[in-house]
């Protein structure tokens, strides 16, 4: 039994402050502000006759204060896969094929600035309870083989054992070549007997040119009456050897709730983010962002991924952060 | 200082069908159920004049939900070593002889297939809150020297540092050749002052041949009035280069226990269990596995380690899983 | 992206055995009574142009028991530092300035013989709520160059972000040749609003010759009316090419709290250690110590950082372990 193991892992904290309507301001450290914070382990065996099987565990880490998840510590990622021509099979906790869909962002899906507050911050699942938003436990996966020229697509089942907002189906289809990556996925999930379907499904088309990426996505969650519809435009633009701009906008179209419930037709969010990054090598970078996040209504979403209980239907959120990222 | 640090670990996960009387049918994914998945660090330091230094952490992991042991994180093992012509000494959370005596069965003690749920699951403390079925805390352990011609042997006591059901006292002797491997073990837990000891000792007995290999072991624990006796036989048959059946019985006598408690004469189980293994490469394996469990009277032996609560007394339990194990 | 990461660690684990007073006596098994075990994990990359990269993380592991901090797996630290002729800031959780200054004696701050007891145990804050006798969550701190001619220092804030008893503001400054270590370091801690700041400045003067090194210190804590007063001297002393004698003595003066309270005028503590350590290897050794604490008035400073709450005001204590220690 030879060892083929690689530890991996990024260290990303940032000096930060948040200001969040009437729960006020708060200055600190935050971790994985330009990519989470984590520690993994992986390794690849040939099998011979181009069979292979694969294990992949991965822990996030919130590096300001050393705690890493204490109830599911390879939260990010605990699978093994078998590997071949007809492509891939994976057990265990992953990532969605509707959450992959929505990863390729201008701003990597973390820190103040990126979008990913609508796609899994607190009311991403539309108040359903559904776990599903990022990633499930006990999944299922079969991913297409990688030689089909740019194609690929996955199917995802996840058990729910008993377990309401667990149990989830999806699946996602798309292709990418040198000048634009376009992706659709679709997924739903139970939330208990009697109750209907959270459902979401999404588009994303990523154009790449000289002068830099547009990233667009548009994401749409369902839950019974309740309906978010968030429409994102955004840039990754180089501006010199290391340097990039990233620029990013968010409209966030609810509908369907309650009157005050954060759901309903007047609970409209928007959000407008820019930053810089710099690269010091491939492996780390020191960068600055800004961020701010209008509301309507009852709608509460903030620049941080939970809103603050102190924060008011209506009131914004902004953000600003300084930080440095290393990948090992 | 330099680093004599390996990382090794499993990563086995399977899919699971399991029917436990009136507490029903779960489908799901299920982690560990060739070999436990884990992650694990261990060195050895050549000091010179025969002498060496260890240590070994392991962790266990869930890999169908990324989760480790939230209180223990090392729950697997957590040693340091001094060896030499003179044996090993070995300080800290580790196996019981008891316990190491009863692994090598035809299922690796693991699955649904497994008899480890008679040697460690629920009720195999016959209620008695001994914490000691498999590992100890503050354990000091002796080892004798591995160049016996085949002999081996530990004692083994564990601080109870106060707490009722961890003070441990046992030890292990046996002999392995080509053809054989022999052991027996005794050991008894403390469980609180006025409380009878729970004592447990077993007896392994396998046998190697061309066609493969018998397993069998007797194992007896009791606790004041109540006892149980486990007899289990099994084998391991290669069948293919790379494929071998596993077939494994059990027979549980339990007694003297109050009527109804699950521990009375009339509360005796039965184990059955079928499987594959289909060897892809030495550290990666596709397996498959049937089981069932019968029960009499109050006995409510499951193929989970932990019988769920809606079973009832005298039902009977079953499982099949079909899943793949990546040792690494 | 290749990786440069190295693992490291420490396991270690003594025999002992306690006795506090009314608590009574507790023989056990010990994790880290020389070294702290645990586990960790850093990296640096080399930027071109005299900067660098790097990050630490670093897990306590309890040997005896295999438990890691379940709430803070990287407890020990978690930092991302950006390096070069400047010096070094570093973003994340680790040790304060105050600490670091207290850390170079000649128990290295563990086990039962270790004047770590008044530095950071039960009582060292004084019952101000602080939480930074040893460590800060959300910590920026600035490290001076290494190539001062021996000169060192640090600055360290760490944001509260909320938290009563976390924001803590510090620094340390130093020399060491080779003939001498001396280091001075202040910080101070909010511990909520309308409560005066817990108040901690350290000095440290060792001095190193051929027979052994000798260590002092003193060190101040202040909170509001509260007042303790550290005053400790010890030695290490090679007696054989492999072992060392190693023995320390504290005076720790209490004033100006309430009668009764532990930190009254007449609520002093005395600490007496003797140990022997023996070196297999540059990384693992044999040791063993004894140690008393004596207790006047209401002090109830005991040889284990947790005082047990059996143990009554002005009884004493006092331990003994042998051990090993593996460094990795």
């Amino acid at each position: 039994q030879t060892s083929s193991v690689t530890l991996y892992g990024v260290a990303d904290a940032a000096v930060r402050q948040v200001k969040n309507g009437s729960a006020g301001t708060v200055r600190g450290v935050a971790s994985g502000a330009n990519t989470t914070s984590r520690l993994g382990v992986r390794g690849v065996e040939q099998l011979g006759g181009g069979l292979s099987a694969g294990f992949n565990l991965e822990s996030g880490i919130e590096l300001d204060t050393g705690s890493a998840n204490a109830s599911k510590f390879w939260n990010r990622r605990s699978t093994v896969s078998l590997m071949g021509d007809f492509g891939e099979v994976r057990l265990g906790r992953d990532t969605t094929p509707t959450y992959n869909n929505a990863l390729n962002d201008e701003f990597g899906i973390v820190g103040v600035g990126s979008r990913g507050v609508f796609v899994y911050g607190s009311s991403a699942v539309l108040g359903s309870g559904a776990t599903t938003a990022q990633r499930t436990d006990n999944g299922v996966s079969y991913f297409l083989p990688k030689n089909l020229g740019g194609w690929f697509g996955q199917v995802h089942v996840a058990a729910g054992e008993g377990v309401a907002g667990n149990k989830y189906t999806g699946g996602r289809l798309g292709y990418e070549n040198s000048q634009f990556l376009v992706g659709g996925a679709i997924g739903q999930t139970d939330v208990g007997s009697g109750q209907p379907k959270f459902k979401n499904y999404n588009l994303l088309f990523n154009y790449k040119s000289p002068w830099g990426t547009l990233h667009t996505l548009l994401d749409v969650k369902k839950w019974g009456q309740r309906k978010a519809q968030e429409l994102s435009v955004g840039a990754t633009v180089p501006v010199t050897q290391a340097g990039s701009i990233r620029v990013g906008y968010t409209n966030v179209n609810r509908a369907g709730g309650a009157a005050g419930s954060g759901y309903a037709d007047a609970d409209d969010s928007t959000r407008f983010a820019l930053g810089y990054v710099h690269d010091l090598s491939k492996r780390t970078a020191l960068y600055g962002t800004y961020a701010n996040i209008s509301n309507k209504g009852a709608a509460r979403s903030s620049v941080l991924y939970t809103t603050p209980t102190g924060m008011r239907g209506g009131e914004s959120s902004s953000g600003m952060e300084v930080g440095m990222r290393h990948s090992f």
